[in-house]
């Protein structure tokens, strides 16, 4: 008989069916009259109650049904009794896939997430890490079903690479030399190296998206990144996932608009197709979740240029509010309780900085009139920081090129991305997205491990 | 004034209504009453024609838009008298934002493919390479919708591991160690790496695509995969797309019904949504493109066991048909001209092939009765042979176990994995799309460096 999925059962009112769930048991209770197994399918955070009766089957057989079994259940759908669900079975036959052995080590309820990512292979099957990667999904819908429909091309570029993005360093090296033959000969041989070449994993598509903004017209990536900085935090991960889109003919307030146009989306969309398993997170992991989404997606943006921040800092520090870095003054990078206090504090709604110091920021963006100020775009978040990091990028062929000597980089390992600015160069505009930033504040989780599958930090690459 | 896509103004009737285009100059022809300049900006492949009045503009500027300059250009939609035109641009003003230097390596119209590969950052400035990239993100947009739709979730599996999906080598090694300190010392101190121990780049997201599965019911992998082969040829590229979906409680025959389903829906989703670069493409590159993907929509795929199609192979060879490399019988493995032979000159439609023997295919997947073949499914194409390879997974521990024994493979790296088939096991099932083959047959390109925007090969890393 054809599978019926749980979330579609539970959605049924065709009481009297006949019908066929397979999943795995979250929980089984027994008595005399009745057995009540909890099944669970991945469809929905929301189980389907089985209901069994003891004397249609084995006793053993059905004492080996325990939590983290796989089985089949046929049996008639029926309106439930209990509060809470709609419908439940009324099983005629179980069919046993796999048993599950009692040193299972999602056994238990309520273990640690730090104890849960030493299994990251079994948390898949928990409510939270369920409900947090169906969310991790439709945030992903959210982001494609967006460009898609306002003509931005979904544009592949490449991970390994032999330029460095942000000339920042902190880069996984790749290779296909023999390490050990490196040893014993004690040379390192780059013309017998697979690309002829040192190469790297890449730190950030935007300069091949450029590329690709100014032929396509607008593009977007989304792939994994790297950054091999050795940082035992809850905030950084060794391989992640970047969105960075980037348009052609776009100015600043154009890049502020589709900023704040498009994270409204992604949040709204959750809001409106995640809604079972935002309930489950708002109960258990965070209490005001729900509220600040909404929050977000209800509020105009606040439009702040970096120098009336710094003031409206100052101010705050003059009026007794310690901030664990003191605010120094204009020319400061800010830290993230800095960009929280005007969000949560001052304004109470997400703004957006812009106009920071050319000194904080990367060579590629364009600097205003002033010499002093670039025209970058942050989007931050309450809770979060800095979810966005957005600027105008610099077209003048001269200016760009002024900038890479000045800071010292290697002018000809970028003649490709100069190429842009000498052949029919063209004002442009783009910004990069964390994507675990956005699944932490969608989902409420606090750690950045919590929210990719198989997370890779120093000394972990386990799976 | 806002800017009016290329596509939208020509898609346009408000005649007489002013409008502002930006984009490339493709070509700029000049008489003495009237300069045309034509004008693409990625968004169709088709360009808008700029009518421009000589005596308006100052002559030396009007001269000095070239082929490959980014200009703005405002003025009146007015109704084209041209043929296979709806409707181009009266000109009243002209920005020049980027001039083009008569150096610009895409200057001159029918450059060879391998010449436009040294400038893969222009080459997306081309008729041929707008239309390949436009049809890659289509095929990126179905894929997504297709398994959204059906209740799939994205789920993103690691791209540094520690482990070997295929047992297969030939894998990227990802270091942090330096390897002319490795050179000097003479030593290789994975305890120093990252990781803390020896890691590669992934050659499939397979393994980890089951624990998903196993936990969430249907997910399916889409990201960039490795493979550090020699071959310098237009079927194989260093890095890639793939795909590569999982389903608990799939079984053989839903699984093809699977493949066959999906894979005519991206076919139909390009015939449907691409019609302009098909025609192109149609026209410029393959005479038979259109025919081909409209007879794989519109064809039931064959399903045909492997035993069967050794036995038609062989008749055909007796029958006088010349193969490359011989048909030497049961247990062979096919090259890409038997399935041709198969798909195009015996069935004239793609087939499933299924029922492999067991020595030729890897070690995850489902044995049948028979002990001698398995349950693999892989479809076969048109001018490509296999696109998409597919099986029934094995679900037992112990037959599980006892297959990576037999291939003397590494038990302990596999624990992970065996934990799926030790912790309520359940049957599934699964298969791998390689997407650049995908694109390759809906675009008729003939290389596959042809359809990723900056290819990796053997000696080749640039951009």
């Amino acid at each position: 008989m054809t599978r019926t999925k749980v979330i579609d059962a539970l959605g049924s009112t065709d009481f009297g069916k006949e019908i066929t769930v397979k999943g795995w048991v979250r929980s089984h209770r027994s008595s005399k009259a009745v057995d009540f197994i909890a099944l669970n399918d991945g469809s929905t955070i929301k189980n389907i109650q089985v209901v069994v009766d003891p004397a249609s089957m084995d006793a053993d057989i059905l004492k080996s049904i325990t939590t983290g079994a796989c089985i089949r259940a046929t049996g008639t759908l029926v309106e439930s009794q209990g509060k809470g669900q709609t419908s439940e079975i009324q099983s005629k036959e179980i069919e046993i896939y796999g048993l599950c052995p009692t040193d299972y080590p999602m056994q238990k309820k309520g273990q640690s997430f730090e104890y849960m990512r030493q299994y990251a292979h079994l948390r898949l099957r928990t409510n939270t890490f369920g409900a947090v990667f169906r969310i991790r999904h439709n945030m992903a819908m959210a982001i494609h079903r967006y460009f898609h429909e306002h003509g931005f091309y979904y544009f592949h570029t490449p991970l390994i690479t032999a330029s460095d993005a942000e000339g920042a360093g902190e880069m996984f090296q790749v290779t296909t030399l023999d390490l050990d033959r490196v040893a014993q000969s004690g040379k390192v041989e780059y013309d017998r190296d697979f690309f002829g070449r040192k190469t790297s994993l890449t730190v950030s598509g935007q300069l091949e998206g450029e590329l690709g903004a100014t032929a396509l017209g607008a593009i977007y990536t989304f792939g994994p990144t790297f950054r091999a900085e050795n940082s035992n935090t809850p905030r950084h991960l060794a391989e992640f996932w970047m969105i960075e889109p980037e348009v052609a003919f776009m100015d600043k307030e154009e890049l502020m608009d589709l900023e704040e146009d498009f994270i409204q989306y992604c949040v709204r969309w959750a809001l409106d197709n995640c809604k079972d398993d935002l309930e489950f997170l708002n109960n258990m992991i965070d209490k005001n979740l729900i509220q600040t989404l909404q929050s977000v997606v209800n509020e105009k943006f606040v439009r702040l240029p970096y120098t009336e921040g710094i003031r409206i800092l100052q101010d705050a520090e003059k009026a007794g509010h310690k901030f664990e870095f003191p605010v120094t003054g204009w020319g400061m990078d800010l830290a993230s309780e800095h960009e929280r206090y005007l969000v949560e504090e001052h304004f109470k709604r997400p703004v957006i900085m812009t106009d920071y110091p050319a000194e904080i920021k990367a060579f590629y963006m364009k600097k205003n009139a002033d010499g002093k100020t670039m025209q970058g775009t942050d989007v931050l978040f309450p809770r979060i920081g800095e979810i966005i990091g957005g600027s105008v990028r610099e077209e003048s062929y001269e200016k760009l090129t002024g900038e890479i000597k000045a800071r010292g980089m290697e002018e000809s390992t970028y003649s490709w991305y100069l190429d842009t600015r000498k052949y029919g160069s063209c004002p442009h505009a783009g910004f990069g997205l964390g994507f675990e930033r956005l699944i932490l504040f969608v989902t409420g989780m606090q750690n950045i491990r919590d929210v990719i599958p198989f997370p890779r930090t120093p000394k972990n690459a386990e799976f």
